[in-house]
């Protein structure tokens, strides 16, 4: 845990959230600044800046948390879809730099539009990427 | 493989695509209409609708592949940084109903805004909520 770093303190305990489950590894608590109501935050204990940081073992732990929760909250708050959002890097909108995945309900007329511009590459330039990306 | 759904015959091979990744359970292609440049889909081999339908199992599977394919993509295409997004139902923005991780790597500049407006709900309202979903 460091201590200078919010997202350290939150699943830590050492500031009070609303949360809705822990285990020995994660808390998962509600975005006060939520995209719609229900807005949950998937939080390791341990602390790992991003995607980039975080080990395998915690990031297959940390999905399979994720499916649970989303079947748990779409039921519960009756939400018609579901989000799920992870962000890494100020360019990709990344405020706190402690690894969060966000579950995010979605409801008919919410207002939210979480997506993007579709881009328009030629052929040509898809199979470039594909072939500097391919493994 | 149902045979009427596209993304069954993507991972499958039936379509041609810009394939970047393949193993026994998934296959990775880039989106055609992407977000930015190298943006790529991780796909199961098998039909899942959405993450209500997907198996643990290949939940975590699928995000530990995210994660080895983040850092993978970030560093070959330079990107300051990554988007991981999964949309559940159509309300969520989901156009194609089998399962599958957006990695959308992100580029000063790129012109996209991946996020929602944040709500300002009540202490009393988060308490609600958090009662509600609490586990």
């Amino acid at each position: 845990m460091k201590d200078d770093r919010i997202f350290c303190k939150l699943p830590n305990g050492v500031i009070p959230t609303n949360s809705i489950y822990e285990d020995d590894e994660f808390k998962v608590i509600l975005d006060a600044g939520p995209a719609s109501k229900g807005h949950a935050l998937i939080l390791p204990k341990e602390h790992y800046a991003d995607i980039y940081e975080l080990p395998e073992e915690i990031a297959g732990k940390a999905f399979i948390l994720a499916k649970k929760l989303a079947t748990h909250n779409t039921a519960l708050l009756k939400a018609d879809g579901f989000n799920i959002v992870q962000n890494n890097g100020e360019t990709a909108g990344q405020t706190v730099f402690h690894f969060h995945l966000h579950l995010i309900p979605r409801y008919k007329n919410d207002g939210q539009m979480i997506g993007w511009k579709p881009g328009k590459p030629t052929d040509e330039e898809l199979k470039e990427t594909a072939d500097l990306l391919r493994i």
